[in-house]
């Protein structure tokens, strides 16, 4: 991609000027939605509603055609049926618009006569010099501009520098929620749908080169350009994580994923050995995806990726231990043996009998008191063989044998050793019946950038994911 | 196991009168701690705290001795050191108690003399006539009596259907826990540790004859008598449902394991190929034995079970849909195509266009109206070739796409059709931002007994386990 390329791709998420096509005093229809998601998002643009037989729509302003706009447009965002399409790209060439992004659904996944007029929309945006996004898509995502994605009102305060790349409009949306839940932050995000022009390559090679991007992430039903796409994959591998969830890979997934998006797969066997080529990270599905953004996010490299599992902060936790040492075993995370030291030293603090000494450590012996919970996390983190702490954090049973106080006591102590020992923490949290009082713990520990996963398998996948693309780089570099 | 056998298991889950031995006015000790969980759970029977030197111990009047107490024994629950327990336990011979449960760790798991004091108690036991549960162990749980589990002052308000034989009393809280949080039902629940006396075999045995017990389940980390436990599985899984989740698999596991309960665990391999033989289900972590628990509860027996996944009841679903029908298929759980008639059906409420009529079906073109998602959702139920319904709701989007009391009526309206239509309805349900109207919409489904799964994978996992339960029975009749 050369530096021309880049700045059109760059245009089309930097959009001044935006107008929704098909919006109207029925609110329920899709354009008004998108009109009102791009109304109280805080879109730092000027916005203008395009109706042929409406003067104001939600108190803006409307225009009866693209022409009638007064000034450039940069983005028109379509939400008419697909009957009425090709007049209206007739209309944004002689505009001049930057970027036509289309809801409107109804071309090549259906029917050939589909496919046909996508190809007609091609040629028109060809000729007048403009790019499409979709059909049957959800469009860009640009919380820094405070542009919504689809009609999700609902825009990140912050900003981040996770890309992502969703043939899926549903997903994208479903990603944005999970993050702001979860605590990682997009910088850019597009949803592309049947990809007639624009597909997934060019916002890869586009966000391998995008200086706010530092994670590229993508879920993709199929790809064109076969070799162009692996291509790509390979270079914005070197150059940043990069992770794939390919859907359709099974026989049914593939025929949905053709009615879905018009998609035609290629075989697992294909995808999964290319992938595996490229260094890019395969992900199977939306949890693992997000459980991977999320330690992207928060967990700096490392040199090397020793972990500690440390249970019965708040009850018994001989019985997780062993489980926790199948889990981390069956996935490949190391869990080495304390040094002599450590365990003499944990032995003075929580005694012997009833605690295993051992990694993982069941810390059940300190009888849910904070301080000494603490102590023996002290302990663990001082010891040279490991290299980061995953905590199981059984929040219901805080409340059946620790304070809600002296939980929040701990995870505050917690946030405190991870800035002085320098190791990171990573905290495991079950569902279960104190659901509100999980809630409040969990929020402090977001706040302190603390990475929460519902299941011990989640957070070792995710650490798993991080510390594998460590070493594919250090291997290429 | 034969009646005699069998009214001696009983007996340990029916004690009249208990014995807490170390409880103290010290609230932190264990002793206080399992002293005030027996106060506080409605147990039905005279509790007895014994301690040499207080009279009275949390309102209670207090015993000097074992002896000292007037009238019978049937249980005396251990919560004293290691070094103490031999002459306890010839108390116990001489009160002539019926089980004795310890909570005193320090045994085998530690060393060869605690290994040869385990030998010395079982001695004592089986002159005195009675049993030992443990030691290192929470002992048992009996909802129906107010027996609770270890220290967890919890007990569940309904009696259930499901035996669970623990090796850890943490993972045994966990599963108490997890039972009230998600609906899940136990009738009684034993966690027996080290297993000196009485082990998983014994329970297992009692379970399969047990008639308020209709599924058995059980964690272990490791057994004794090899044959014997895998013949007692082979006839407990002809009678009943049974599900086995072995840890200490792995190599680090079974190091776990043998400092957690002293145990020796036997190869993956040998317990994996022993498990398929006997016709149990092998489940490797507790959230896939939470899940199972749940669907065996909750889904009665189908002739097939020929499934349907349904998305975008709150938003677009389409990637849900592609990446469902892969998740299906990849875990063995049959999407078949719905029949013309329903796809005319289905055309006519939602129309073609933006929707996959399709098996997994996308309803998003019914814009979150919950009347119109229902009309799909009914059309659905009436294809003969779907045996049970999965649905997606996306809690979040419900709040961002439709009102609190839309999601309502739909849940209502969906309770009833599983009704009319006889076939069980699984809902999935992720987390997300409005987790407080979550918890409102899930309260309610529980309720009506819907169970509910945090993701699509852990719902698929688990019908998988019921469906090939019910083949396998189908094969052994």
């Amino acid at each position: 991609m050369d530096q021309q390329q880049f700045a059109e791709i760059d245009r089309i998420f930097n959009p001044r000027c935006t107008a929704i096509v098909g919006a109207s005093a029925d609110e329920r229809k899709a354009g008004s939605l998108f009109l009102k998601a791009w109304r109280t998002t805080g879109y730092r643009g000027n916005l203008y509603p395009v109706n042929s037989s409406e003067s104001e729509i939600q108190g803006l302003k409307a225009y009866p055609s693209l022409k009638a706009i007064p000034g450039e447009v940069d983005l028109v965002v379509v939400c008419i049926p697909a009957r009425s399409v090709l007049s209206l790209l007739e209309d944004c060439a002689a505009k001049k618009v930057k970027t036509v992004q289309f809801f409107t659904a109804g071309f090549r996944e259906l029917n050939d006569s589909g496919l046909k007029r996508e190809e007609e929309m091609v040629k028109i945006a060809r000729r007048g010099g403009f790019h499409i996004l979709g059909p049957n898509c959800a469009g860009i995502y640009r919380p820094s501009l405070g542009i919504p994605c689809g009609a999700l009102s609902l825009v990140d305060k912050e900003e981040g520098e996770i890309g992502f790349i969703s043939q899926s409009g549903s997903l994208a949306l479903r990603f944005i929620i999970e993050g702001i839940a979860r605590g990682f932050r997009f910088s850019k995000m597009v949803s592309y749908g049947n990809a007639c022009d624009l597909d997934s390559v060019d916002f890869l090679e586009y966000f391998a080169l995008d200086p706010q991007t530092k994670v590229i992430s993508a879920y993709i039903e199929g790809v064109r350009e076969g070799h162009r796409f692996f291509e790509a994959l390979r270079r914005a591998a070197k150059a940043k994580p990069v992770a794939i969830w390919k859907s359709g890979r099974t026989a049914v997934g593939a025929e949905a994923a053709h009615s879905h998006t018009g998609s035609f797969t290629s075989s697992k066997v294909a995808w999964e050995a290319a992938l595996k080529q490229s260094g890019a990270m395969r992900v199977e599905s939306m949890e693992e995806l997000s459980d991977l953004l999320l330690a992207f996010q928060e967990i700096p490299p490392l040199k090397s990726w020793r972990a500690t599992v440390i249970s019965g902060v708040s009850s018994g936790g001989g019985g997780e231990t062993v489980a926790a040492a199948d889990t981390c075993d069956n996935l490949g995370l190391e869990v080495p043996p304390f040094t002599v030291q450590t365990q003499r030293r944990l032995e003075a603090v929580i005694g012997q009998v009833g605690s295993i000494l051992r990694n993982p450590l069941d810390v059940s012996q300190a009888y849910a008191n904070p301080q000494t919970v603490y102590k023996t996390i002290e302990i663990v983190a001082a010891d040279p063989q490991v290299d980061i702490m995953i905590i199981k954090e059984e929040m219901d049973l805080f409340y059946a044998f620790m304070s809600e106080e002296g939980a929040m006591e701990l995870n505050d102590l917690l946030v405190g050793l991870r800035e002085k020992s320098g190791k990171p923490i990573v905290m495991v949290s079950s569902l279960g019946i104190a659901e509100e009082g999980r809630l409040r713990l969990e929020k402090r520990l977001h706040q302190a950038h603390i990475p929460i996963y519902p299941t011990l398998e989640r957070a070792v996948k995710a650490l798993v994911h991080r510390s594998r693309y460590a070493q594919f780089l250090s291997q290429v570099s």
